[in-house]
């Protein structure tokens, strides 16, 4: 990638994919956004957290949630260009993920409502019973503005990865439907038209097999809310993005599949959430590189621009490599996801191997997103830690992205498990072996095993260290199946 | 050091160093941050930037800077404290320091302020005629709340690092003193009482020999405003401190030293800051560890406190090593300073030594900062990334420490020219020959020789990886000076 | 009262009242106030409405108020110079009403909160058993900062003024005490440890005799939360002061009085504060003029002061009377309310004529320093509309005062009725006979009785003629009787 | 005017001219707003004050303003629909001013980036050499997006009013152009490409004589910046609309007309912008009526809409009532202003009239604005003073209406010298006669004739009883002339 390419995301898609999947459309959506959506996208950051109405001035409760002007604009560019409704016309993932990765170099929090909205119609798709299909679906599959937005709301206040003894939402039957009560501490897109909520219905265990999964529209069939927002948070980055603390008091519900089958359900929608995450990771440091790259071509300083000074040079040329690397994990995510997302529990024997592929892409993209916008602060120097110059934006987006679907160290904890009780391990180096340079993958092999061997709790307390070095050897061996430069 | 002792600037300090100058002095000092400093910085924080307030009712331009209530009494809990009169009154920079270090536990852009008050008053002692430090310099050494501000004012707006052409305020004799012209970009401290100003007198050559230092007082002798503020700037940390856009129109100043040895005394104005810059990191370092236990073990996951988990524990326990090592590495560019300091151009055979280890720690520490503020964010999960909840403001001010005073590449590339210019990297294996094992040392002086011997572009290209591992390895070498846990 | 005088409040109530009580105390408070507490009120009112933080990091629910930093040391002096202390060791409302003078002048929110304590305090010791008195009253009467905060929660969303409806909180027994839920949605001084909440008994009826009040402590007896705290609203005024949306859920109350009084006890508690927001709206009126007349004499246009232009002095002349009539009727109201405030129902004769006179200096006192305060951003010109020059401030605290406390048609129509049913407006005229002049009070007397024969609803459509008549006559006259400049 | 008619200023100007030029297109303008502009303009409002972007990241200056998303849209739909460029194809301001009123329904503050656009365009119409006029006219009269804006920006720190003593900025010649030196403290729409400046040339006397006025490009010829903007001033009101405060420094500049004309130039850009400025107030005064009206016929207390009770109904009556007078007040200022507004100096004989009933309409229909804007707040009650709710807005708005172009007190002394020097209040009644009452005219007559044998100074004390009468007079004399309800 030479230094101009770094500013055209498709272009970068298109070299390292070859054919793109819709290449008009990423075009039009990549020149909308370099036209229009880029400074839209900046006011809207500078604008802050969107706002909650709670009342009318009667008094009504209507918790309606008022973005800063333009954010709306933004938003339906994306779902008119198929984030979700593409899915369903092509059956593949391909579309949304690559419009994704378009959506991220501008505007990475954006990415987020996508994401969520794709989950929720594919999770209802999946398990919805058919008059709850047909009554939903079709309103998140429009394509004009007045498509529904979907949510993923799992966690709780007391603790984020432990779901099993965490949620404490309830539910409880009620005809043909069911009633939540509880909240939800961090509920990404509230004011979603459709969520999906984990909850445990009443006389299930206290642990991940008493969670179900369950679908709650915004309104009660009567029109009234269904759920309550009880505030917007004042997140560091993503900000146009309201997440909420959202309230259920007795609210309508629709189990999705089986009680049993609720934590695989759950399961499905972070895969779909942790590679759009990964994706996002990868596109947003090539939002860096790229700026980075502009100014140090024209900030001068003792008689060059700074660009031709050999420290900064060597350190741009490395991190391109690395975000090279990290792009080739990332997809390798999308083409494993591409080959289970349809399955059902249980699962074909790929879906291991998805799923450590899965952690490490998540671990390491963010990883690498954060480590280069660090560095593109230091590259801006003294602006760089200004507001007004944009750099430092970057890597509040890059913070978000390393703790939402997971922090890494739930995404290295659950990698070993996966390890450990599936042996996705030895599925994952098989599967790298004819890409991979045989010395090396002996030498990582090795590794692994001897890791493996150590007793758990010191397993444990090493998990980082492999998990860097087996995600950085898992994507620089994939590069050479996406061609070289 | 413990958990517990995590919690205690001065109790680390004191472990550390054995004797502490002034120890009921820091341990009073500590005591009032923690009883009523520390809700008092969190609510300024929260404020934000300072206000400008311009033009008075009648439109008579005052540039006043309206503090968030609270500031102030933050700010002279510091300088009663002995922030800068200590200095004067024991002949060393050491009791400083220590205030310093606990300062920025509590409130890491504070002791911006109070360094570069420092500063002003040094440079005033060593370079002002008798008449100005007459006049001006009893008003740095004040022990009320009248005590007068100092600043540092170097680069300007097309250039930080780059003194030597970016500076383009000119001066001007005017019988007994001169006068300045021009802006300053980067003013912290701005509304200072007096101010360090580099600029150029006419006729001075374009590059760091043509550079003068001058002091500036804010008013003029007829009562008038000397410089005004053309603006305070809107910074991701250090929100409480002023740095504005300065302005001088024909402002009165006083030259300190002579013309040729101007870029002695502003890098003598640097050492300081840099130092402090260390020092400030290692404090901000331990907050976050500090925040971080005793979050982590009180955070329950999976049935116990997350702090008892392996990784987390593993991670912690490194952590803790890596910013004890930190601290033995900036309190040696303290020691070493501390023999410095008074110096006048040329100066004795340890400056360069000193240089290089300032170099070094303010690299590193700054460095330590940074990774470890962002762990610190990983360790609080979802909460990490919001506002409220404290962490994500650790990030932000040690992202201001690696840039202030000088960006990463501005230390790797000075600390290199230290080196060849000065061979300074054989006084420092020198000087660490008696506390290093010695295979380490021998391999690390083979690694700095083998390194020297680069092509010069190619030298400059891998100047990042030396300085990271000597930077690292003289850390945990003069750690063994400090004694060991 | 001449312009320097307008500066001083004590010096003005001096003037008028002749001898004050505890005048050592208002001229200490007073100088206080000029010296330390205007600079930290301007900067608390520019931070904006306080921060509530709903949860601990660990994600339990503490409801904490942060506020600007500064606020509390504004708050803490009013309590301690004894705003409600002083009025139970000197059996009189008195001292408070002038503390409230004197802290309106500088920060009229800032009186809100010593108001609701002081009406905490008195319907407590009036109305609660004795074990409730011993346990809670001494919080309330403390002097140092330890104190207890009170307030008085009355409306709820859907309707203000009307009570008997309105009022969806439900009081169930439970033992020795009562359990309350419901919610209130303007909720001034949200966070007080003590509440003041009017409630509906289960089975009482839906009007105002259904209502009862009941004491809240802000913690269970457990020491949980005994309200919640929804979101604190952004107020155009007394920002400061936290105003929240109160839920109660099955929270701990005790109720004051026998239930069939409830009504009366509320009537009680808003005796004292529209007497203090009368108070408060004559010492903001003060301010207003203080800041313009000090403006006009030294800004200049066409040569001289616009203070001595003629349209300006006279426009000054007029308000200044204006502003002194009105602080005769608000101490008129002090006057009176001084006599019935230990009554207990059934009241004495006196007591009507209280309500007419308090209704009276409400409305008409807040009219005056909206009027006043709108004009003073006039004087100012184009700064007056700029926030930086605190003029526009005065206003927004003043349309504040005429809404609390009942709007202006709140008062008129109350006023209106206790005319009506208790002849209050013969009472009145009576009491004013030896100080009018006879033949106003003949032409005064007239257009009342005439008002009075006209039907119903012309009678309720022109009531805001009348009592602007009334109000300004009654204020007019009052004056005499404080002695004449 | 029923309340229904009460949402529609088309259909209030339909009913009250009879005749609407371009009604379609005013219409469609109506509708927009009430479609899609409605929620922009809240959103801006919340967004606050634009921001200034000084500095690029290189270092170079360019204060670019960035608005809130959205305020463009806002702004372009105007400029599109013709507020400027009609005037010039159908030589008539009635289009602007219609379109004026329906912007100022629903963006009090938007209309003012207007009128300075036209009164820029008009004035380098009438006065601009042939090359100027060919090189910018074309510029301002587009019709699409790339349209220029205007500015008009005359008054300075020291003095609003007093231009004649206030205005510091000089100009120098400079070959064909003049190069001007100084600053402008309230400069709005600061950013726009054109701007009309009132200077003093050298030599030229320190009075209102001495002024010129020149028409300043925002970039030079050479593509630099031809004014700074120091900074954006935080208004209470027209938030969207940046006013700056404005530094010339060497800049180009173009003088309009003759030196000695240059004050009566100014007058006539104060005449466009006063009238527009009474247009606005009266549209405001709708908004608020109408807002207030459709809140009380919902708003339930004591079991019925509290539009239904007696005095709240009264008051609407009374109020629309004044409204509509003060609208038919406003119109005659335009239909004056047609007649005079291609003359030069010196000017016919109706230039005294409508200068007289452009004083009166500019203080009465602000006044009108201010009051109703302030019961607005009053018929909210408790919500009224929550930003949230709007109706504060209204206020702020209104506010600043009464302040532009002329506080109250410059309307006041300035009709007085126009009736005193030219008699214009003869020329007002005798245009009256046919329309008023016989003898409330005689009385106005006789009030008028006494008040102006008053001594000077008690005629300047005086003026705003006199006023306040004889525009309420003209203005319920005027609405007969409109046609009756």
């Amino acid at each position: 990638m030479d230094g101009e390419g770094l500013s055209s995301p498709v272009s970068f898609l298109k070299e390292r994919l070859g054919v793109l999947a819709d290449e008009p459309v990423l075009r039009a959506y990549e020149a909308w956004w370099a036209r229009e959506g880029r400074p839209i996208s900046e006011g809207v950051d500078r604008a802050g957290t969107p706002w909650l109405k709670m009342f009318d001035r009667l008094g009504t409760r209507v918790d309606e949630i008022l973005y800063p002007p333009g954010y709306k604009t933004l938003l339906h560019q994306g779902y008119q260009a198929g984030v979700v409704w593409r899915v369903f016309e092509t059956a593949s993932l391909v579309p949304s993920y690559l419009l994704g990765y378009v959506t991220s170099f501008y505007d990475s929090g954006l990415y987020c409502p996508y994401v969520v909205s794709l989950a929720t119609a594919v999770a209802l798709e999946k398990y919805g019973t058919e008059s709850v299909k047909a009554r939903f679906l079709p309103e998140l599959l429009r394509r004009d503005a007045s498509v529904w937005q979907g949510a993923t709301w799992m966690t709780e206040v007391k603790g984020g990865s432990d779901l099993g003894t965490a949620v404490e939402t309830r539910a409880r039957p009620a005809g043909d439907r069911w009633h939540l009560t509880g909240e939800k501490y961090f509920a990404s897109n509230a004011g979603a038209e459709l969520a999906l909520v984990a909850a445990r219905p009443e006389g299930a265990p206290r642990n991940v097999r008493g969670l179900a999964l369950f679908l709650v529209p915004r309104y009660r069939e009567d029109g009234g809310l269904n759920y309550t927002i009880r505030r917007l948070k004042d997140k560091i980055g993503t900000r146009s993005v309201p997440t909420g603390e959202v309230e259920f008091h007795e609210s309508e519900a629709y189990r999705l599949g089986e009680q049993e089958e609720g934590i695989y359900l759950i399961m499905e929608v972070l895969n779909l959430s942790r590679v759009a995450n990964s994706i996002g990771s990868v596109a947003l440091t090539q939002r860096v590189l790229a700026d980075a790259w502009s100014f140090a071509r024209e900030r001068m300083a003792f008689g060059k621009p700074i660009g031709e000074h050999p420290l900064l040079r060597r350190q741009l040329e490395e991190r391109v490599a690395q975000w090279e690397d990290a792009f080739a994990l990332a997809w390798e995510a999308v083409a494993l996801l591409e080959r289970v997302w349809r399955q059902t529990p249980p699962y074909s024997e790929t879906y291991p191997l998805f799923r450590l592929v899965a952690h490490l892409a998540k671990y390491w993209t963010a990883e690498v997103a954060v480590q280069t916008a660090r560095w593109g602060i230091e590259v801006y120097g003294g602006i760089g830690t200004l507001t007004e110059f944009g750099m430092e934006r970057w890597l509040r987006e890059a913070l978000i992205l390393a703790i939402w679907e997971g922090t890494p160290h739930r995404q290295l904890l659950d990698g070993l498990e996966v390890m450990e009780r599936k042996g996705a391990h030895q599925a994952l180096l098989a599967y790298l072996r004819p890409l991979a340079d045989p010395r090396e993958l002996e030498r990582m092999t090795a590794r692994v095993e001897a890791y493996l061997q150590l007793p758990p709790s010191e397993k444990e307390a090493q998990v980082e260290g492999l998990f860097r070095d087996l995600a950085s050897f898992t994507a620089r061996t994939l590069r050479g199946k996406l061609g070289l430069r």
